[in-house]
């Protein structure tokens, strides 16, 4: 297989992806912004978040923010900023930020030193706790701990969750698919030897 | 915020998750199949995918057959398993398998050893790479190769991308939600200083 017909392949293979874009800064004052499908959930207790960061292209600069500071954003994608946030990923020069590239808004709260994306619903300001090259393909483990969390009023479920479909939250499939998810059904939690039960 | 409470908000702020299916066996044969919503696609050039298992629950099944034995599957859930992939998570006594308690059929392709979900369209045989508990938490960082990808026929796109949507495959938020992606748009590769491109 060519190599490009590889990744994108590889890409599609996990399911769909989480689109976030993750705000950074330089101690110069730079800023940066770039899309990325790899943020994972790791623990609720405080609540951290997993990043993989490629060691190349783009994401360098936010790998390098982000240890330069100790700080980055977390912001959703919505379906109203799908292009902007897809334009995020071209090759701008370092001195460029991406938010004057892409009409996406620089938003500052507090004294957080990153900034975050105006037009997201669900943004948070996150701490970096631990980061780690993985020795098995040079990749970067980047953890954070989100100490500030945006949401939209009324959002939140009943059990605390936020409906990320009502906030227009966009999910991802390989490199270039963006896709809107219609809720199909809401599970309660498992018991053994009971059936399913449906959450209205 | 309650235990539970958090623990349902913080699931839901890193956005839409895939939705797998990973099956696995002990050294005495017995089979078990978790639903984990945190395989990330790590790299291409060897097909690699991370997976976060946290060490309690459920998930401790899986991980202690995954380290003896040194294989997992993964397999995507699909609209129509959500409800028997849902129920791997109740908590069933190790000397039972999910896939008899739950409906989903066990596979045995070739001679690998662990199972794959018959009613699964989009599988993969992991081979485990690197296994690690993380300091920050306790969870634990497992990292597999994909020797063997199944996808149904013509199910790729020209950039070699399969078509997840068309697959069947869902969407997971927060702890309790099944989404089924529509696709809004296809975009191409961005290039600096040029509008975003729709692909058909």
């Amino acid at each position: 297989m060519p190599s490009e017909y590889r990744a994108a392949f590889a890409n599609s293979l996990s399911g769909f992806k989480p689109a976030n874009l993750i705000g950074t800064v330089n101690s110069r004052g730079q800023t940066n912004l770039a899309i990325m499908t790899s943020v994972v959930h790791l623990g609720s207790h405080p609540p951290l978040f997993m990043l993989i960061v490629r060691p190349g292209g783009e994401d360098r600069h936010t790998l390098r923010n982000i240890i330069e500071t100790g700080t980055y954003t977390i912001n959703h994608v919505n379906a109203e900023i799908i292009e902007n946030a897809h334009q995020t990923a071209a090759s701008y020069h370092a001195y460029e930020s991406e938010f004057a590239k892409t009409g996406l808004i620089e938003e500052w709260l507090g004294n957080f030193s990153a900034p975050f994306v105006k037009q997201a619903k669900i943004k948070m300001a996150m701490q970096l706790r631990e980061h780690k090259e993985l020795s098995i393909n040079k990749t970067h483990m980047v953890i954070g701990e989100a100490t500030l969390i945006i949401v939209p009023d009324g959002s939140q479920y009943e059990n605390g969750a936020v409906n990320i479909v009502e906030a227009g939250s966009v999910a991802i499939s390989g490199l270039d698919s963006y896709h809107d998810p219609r809720l199909i059904m809401r599970l309660a939690y498992a018991v053994p030897d009971q059936p399913p039960r449906h959450l209205d």
